[in-house]
């Protein structure tokens, strides 16, 4: 059972290096701050939340295809329609570079203004060599906060022009976009969408094993519509994460309680979609796994921006306790990003990545909903404009 | 089907009592609006939109029922632990008028922001005489915007003290509570939770009958957890609406679907909650019900502000058309609360309710979420001050 640590009157020493010194209660801080300014606030203080899996660099929403899907199209006919991943991409290559930048800066202002003090997004709407080498320094030119951490998915779905030859794109990534992207040191991570029809578990693990040799960590979307052997070789492979998960085996759950990969389950990407399917967080849980919650925030199955919607989404949807949801949304979403050495903890020796909550009490947080109670925010101990909100999501 | 208007580069012409004009293309109301001084705006103008069903006034969230409920206690596990309407009912009758009224008022400020310019908010956490009608009182002193219409729900659970002899305390609401609220004339709806276990068909029968001869409106909450009866009860009456219906049987689709009562759905609710169950919704409409959304807002079941979420949710969870779910709050929500003729759509003879977006395309409304787009509001043509939003939401 995860618990929460709450120190009532508490107070945080932050260096000049917007490191964390010291957290307690005031009155103990008081003696050893010193000179330092003291900035009073009235709230609940959370670690700076963490949102481990977004596609946040993305152009037109795509609302064609969510009408038709209240329409009870599925999958397959959203994309003879035109719509789906490859539409996105479409899009994307289209755009300048500075077009898609303003754009992912102002839906990052909407997850700043959430909580969420670190994103990882990721590449995936190129297809291309350079369409993705684009994409990835585009993401790498984003201004931070929040700060920004990139991974690479030309793994992401297979590109018309290579319907046919599946494989060929396989050698792609391996051969061409992978040593670039290494080269060029634009990405943490490398991804895979490991899903029947789209990437096998074959094709994973060979992008991701060569990804590996050119020192990027590991990610997987696994096990999302079909148990199939993702979360196995997340498992395997020693990878930081495993994702989705929505319909993970026994024998996944089983895998991944038995690594480290921390499972980062995606709430809001089944709600959006419709589905009944739930990521067995319990079960997870229960067999060892680490269990974070993000966003999946893109344009066409979760245009969702908000972490403590998830957390609310994870206690209603997946029987997350409160304090699990908690965790979920910053100790578990950094270690989903290895950065759980600094970031996710209000802690002497993280940054001071904090979030001021208009609440009495923590479990307010996965609780109301709808709402955004969240007042400040700081990056590295700098306090964050958050006002000006969105003024077109739309691009 | 639905069929909703855009105007491109539109306007709307406002008169001095607040009441919608004209509304067209900008070039033509120019020439019309004389000396009216123009407001440009930028992104969606959409009807205010309109909740026709909350439990807004009450005092602390329900957080220790929240824990519960994620670790599987049910219903009846959570009353034994202290929990439920009970729970909520013992808080309010500890505090002070003022205490209640500025809890709400905060409370409605963030609904405000999300665009609802008009509240409806039953009574219900009181259940006695006294109790029911100082918070009737409280409710009808709570300042505009957004402008609040009150339900007189003194049904809404049997109190301890009648655990045994429910039927005398539906004698109490029948005999003295409802002249009461007549005469005084703080209730323009009266609503009975109608359910196995709560109050029954009959005796919800008994209450609205009594309501009705005391000239007030009726609504119900019928079916939310057992199909028994409800939806026919509130089309026999005549009711306004008939809310919840997530259990509504075949018989109560087409009692429904052959009345005026407005069918509102509560999608907040069921995923609050965790239940799978969805009120049919596409049904209904084939039926030919109108379906309205709402908030349900309450500190139990659904402790959510946002419209917009609710019309993502019909979409999502309910097969709502995005055009469905706009239509469901305003126009449909409006007609659940004997508004339509005035409020929920942008026409000539209807109240300025505005709500301005920051959107390109009307069917961004139910796609995004967990942001708040609303940039803008107006009531009675009167710009809102959306600003310095909760402070404290836990009372």
């Amino acid at each position: 059972m995860v618990e929460l640590e709450v120190i009532a009157d508490g107070a945080v020493l932050v260096g000049d290096d917007g490191m964390i010194r010291a957290v307690g209660p005031y009155r103990e801080l008081r003696r050893r701050g010193g000179r330092a300014r003291v900035e009073p606030v009235e709230g609940v203080l959370f670690p700076g939340f963490v949102d481990a899996h977004t596609h946040a660099l993305f152009g037109a929403p795509r609302l064609a295809e969510h009408e038709l899907r209240s329409q009870g199209a599925d999958y397959q006919a959203i994309a003879a329609a035109g719509g789906g991943i490859l539409s996105s991409a479409r899009d994307v290559r289209s755009r300048s570079r500075p077009d898609l930048a303003k754009l992912a800066q102002t839906r990052l202002r909407a997850l700043l203004a959430s909580g969420t003090t670190t994103v990882e997004i990721k590449s995936g709407y190129g297809l291309s060599v350079q369409s993705e080498l684009d994409q990835l320094a585009a993401i790498g030119a984003l201004r931070s906060p929040p700060s920004v951490i990139a991974t690479f998915l030309g793994a992401h779905e297979v590109p018309p022009e290579f319907r046919s030859r599946p494989e060929e794109y396989v050698d792609l990534v391996v051969d061409e976009m992978l040593p670039a992207v290494a080269q060029q040191g634009v990405a943490r991570f490398c991804d895979v969408f490991c899903e029947p029809g789209v990437f096998t578990v074959e094709q994973s693990r060979r992008i991701l094993g060569a990804a590996r040799e050119h020192g990027l960590a590991l990610k997987l979307h696994a096990d999302e519509i079909d148990g199939s052997g993702g979360a196995e070789l997340a498992a395997e492979l020693g990878a930081t994460s495993a994702d989705h998960l929505a319909a993970i085996s026994p024998a996944g759950i089983a895998a991944l309680g038995q690594s480290s990969v921390v499972a980062v389950l995606l709430p809001g990407t089944m709600l959006f979609l419709g589905k009944t399917a739930r990521a067995p967080a319990r079960q997870l849980i229960a067999a060892g796994a680490a269990v974070a919650l993000a966003t999946d925030f893109n344009p066409g199955s979760s245009p969702g921006v908000s972490l403590p919607l998830m957390a609310m989404l994870g206690v209603s949807q997946m029987g997350l306790r409160p304090s699990e949801a908690v965790i979920a949304i910053t100790v578990n979403g950094a270690a989903a990003l290895q950065q759980a050495e600094t970031r996710g903890q209000i802690a002497p020796g993280f940054r001071a990545d904090l979030v001021l909550a208009a609440m009495e009490d923590w479990r307010e947080l996965p609780y109301w909903y709808g709402v955004n109670l969240v007042q400040r925010v700081w990056v590295g101990g700098a306090a964050c404009h958050l006002r000006g909100l969105p003024v077109n999501f739309a691009g």
